[in-house]
């Protein structure tokens, strides 16, 4: 009369996984999942062929996918993020169809629609009772939000949850319900606690990091839009977090009262909440323990849907209603168009994540980086990979000065008045150039390995294999 | 940059309202419920015609739309229940198709499955903000769970939702999300609130309804299920509130911990769930005003949508999980059939609501109900209606004796174990004449008003007007 089943093996078998099939995963576990792993290696134990991952973002922890790529088991890829170590190998081209990159709004959206469709999503739960209600707030593998797994669960034929605190049914207020749940199964564990929520991210100590985070908290104020109501994300980078502290310290000195903080919460957007400069948080997915405490803690602290968090299908995204985005880049080009994919060296380390998403949402979407990185310029006349149309970026913010897009003037006119240094993309490029001179441009394979294809569908750009 | 329109009128247009179009509506606001006249009254002022209502429930605040239905703006009605005061009116046969009564499950599979789509759902929303965001936890009107309207935010091409305590955006943690809202309204009152909880609901003191609910308990205790882990749903009858509050005594005196407790849930559930006689409650509405403060601040009372509460089409409903079920019936056969539809002049007065989905799903389903009503026997050869199939219906309980059904003799011997006055239920029919006389038979008219789908989607009765 419930839904578990002994093994993992039972599971897959009961769910009917076969050569072909499409099976899904969420990544709230980060680097620290186990569920991918034990997943693959099962289903390859079993001799299944020719199997398609859709996981909503790839760690390192992931690596041992690599094998199951180059013994033919598993031959599509498509994610959101995929980190470098198995970006590397994705590089080289290991795998004969490029990787499906989407954003973390349209990953959902194309589930949705049936663009993706998903035979069998994978979900780990932290904490579930015997018929599939889950919950990602308690449990030893606590990581918050399941923002990501919301789809999956409502769209695949069959939903396997696997989870490592089993409860007596019923959960109260899970984040997922039984309707979507065909098979429970308990393991003894469904992730490292230390990867999944590292808590390592510090607001950097760089003066360049902390030059632009000090500029950048200006220039939303210089924008006009920070005032009572303001909204507001940023990632998790060293210098995006120290912007929001400076931000922090302005609204706290002023008596601004905003509105919400979105997207991945850290623990600065959690003293955020509760020093009272936001009324309330909107929650994808936890970056550390002091978010996951908070989610599960303060009912102001929301936890949200991917559709709900960024779908372009969505009647409304929280981004819909953002005022200011911080981004990061690995490369911008005089266009504004960002590279979020590849490193310098033209490899895969990235994705787009929330990036393009957030970026098309927000009014004020501001890319912060450095004039340059290793010695190599930051600001390209081509990006090696567009990750985020640059028509959808408003703001570059170096260490060097601000550029604004010129599709902005009236953005221009406001910072300028505000006493932001604000200059030209190209000055920002040749500056860049004169310090590191300029780059022998990458040479591109002619294999294609990635797709990246934006969050209403279409293709923005092909990532080539490197020579 | 928000959905908020300035008047109904305008969200009736921007919606697409049309001749034709099929338009939806919850009942949670029950007897005090203005909405679904305001925007019937406003579709009507503007001309449209052949409007088809798909409402979870109606009530006798509702009787305006017999004279939509009499001037032809309303031409089709689906619905789950029907009070007596327009169910006379259908009886009556006004509306020339059939009313399509399914049960609450059924009624949320079938839009979700697309067999009664719905053009546009308007959404009473005791709080709203200004992306439609919703919940029915806060505002002057509040009502506790807003159940019944997941599916129909979820599947309806527009949604409107109307609400009178529009706050800024976002609203935390939305019972139903901006994602499916495309519209919002701000009016002065969605409801009367004496009428939206009307709290009057209290445990009989009659004593042959004392007498059936002692009964009833002691047949929980000798079905052997009244142990650790019991669930259980009552209505918000007399008698079966009476036996709700025997069988918590008996829980409480025998320290049995309960698992939850399922349903419209009234201030008797809230007690047994504050007294540790259950771990949590289910709820998809609220029926009085202490089930409204409870789910608002008990993280323990869980809202529910009408899928997880009883839809047959989801991987698993809460009514598939549950022990035991109190339910009443107008009528009852000797094949166990139950009628809930019509009274004992064979006109509408009620509806399955969710008295087929928990029948089909408890382990045990009891029917309570006293020999005779205004001396006309309960017990029939043939129910002029038939709501609920005999073989989901277990027990039944009268003052003179339980019946249980002949596909359980198991249970039967059980209940003697345990000292019950077990019955064939054609004792009951014959004592009941011998009491009452055995009644003329209603005559049936030639116009079907009625049809009666069931959960599954099969027609299981049709009810024809009354001469």
């Amino acid at each position: 009369m419930d839904k578990v089943v002994k093994t993992l093996k039972e599971a897959i078998q009961l769910a009917g996984v076969k050569d072909g099939s499409r099976i899904s995963f969420h990544h709230h576990l980060r680097n620290g999942d186990y569920v991918l792993n034990m997943v693959m290696d099962e289903i390859a134990g079993m001799g299944y062929k020719d199997i398609s991952v859709n996981a909503s973002s790839l760690f390192d922890c992931h690596l041992p996918l690599v094998d199951h790529i180059k013994n033919g088991v598993v031959t599509e890829l498509i994610t959101d993020y995929m980190s470098g170590g198995i970006g590397a190998q994705i590089s080289e081209g290991i795998l004969e169809k490029p990787v499906q990159f989407r954003t973390h709004g349209g990953r959902p959206a194309d589930i949705i629609k049936g663009v993706t469709p998903i035979d069998v999503a994978f979900i780990a739960a932290p904490t579930a009772d015997t018929m599939g209600n889950m919950t990602g707030k308690i449990g030893k593998s606590a990581c918050g939000s399941m923002g990501y797994a919301y789809a999956d669960a409502m769209c695949a034929k069959k939903v396997v949850v696997i989870t490592d605190n089993l409860v007596p049914y019923p959960l109260p207020y899970p984040s997922i319900d039984e309707t979507y749940a065909d098979y429970v199964v308990s393991v003894d564990a469904i992730g490292n606690p230390a990867g999944i929520v590292s808590g390592t991210t510090k607001i950097t100590r760089d003066p360049v990091g902390l030059v632009m985070a000090q500029t950048a908290a200006k220039v939303i104020q210089a924008s006009g839009l920070l005032k009572d109501g303001f909204s507001f994300q940023t990632g998790a980078g060293g210098a995006t977090l120290a912007a929001a502290q400076f931000l922090k310290e302005i609204m706290l000195k002023e008596g601004i009262k905003g509105s919400f903080g979105c997207g991945g919460i850290t623990g600065y957007m959690v003293d955020m909440l509760n020093e009272g400069c936001f009324e309330s948080l909107i929650d994808v997915q936890c970056f550390d323990l002091k978010a996951v405490e908070s989610i599960r803690t303060n009912p102001k602290h929301t936890e949200v849907s991917a559709m709900r968090y960024a779908s372009p299908d969505a009647k409304s995204a929280a981004v819909d209603s953002l005022d200011v985005v911080l981004l990061g880049a690995t490369e911008i080009d005089t266009d504004f168009n960002v590279n979020v994919h590849t490193n310098s060296s033209g490899k895969i380390m990235g994705g787009s994540g929330g990036h393009s998403d957030t970026a098309a949402g927000a009014k004020l979407a501001m890319i912060i980086a450095p004039l340059s990185r290793a010695r190599l310029p930051i600001v390209t006349d081509h990006v090696f990979c567009k990750s985020t149309p640059g028509s959808t970026i408003d703001v570059l913010v170096t260490q060097k000065g601000v550029a604004v897009n010129p599709a902005r003037p009236e953005l221009a006119a406001k910072l300028k008045d505000g006493g932001i240094h604000v200059v030209d993309i190209f000055e920002l490029k040749e500056a860049a150039e004169k310090l590191c001179g300029q780059p022998k441009p990458l040479v591109k394979g002619d294999k294609v390995v990635a797709d990246i294809i934006y969050r209403d569908g279409t293709l923005l750009d092909k990532i080539y294999n490197v020579r």
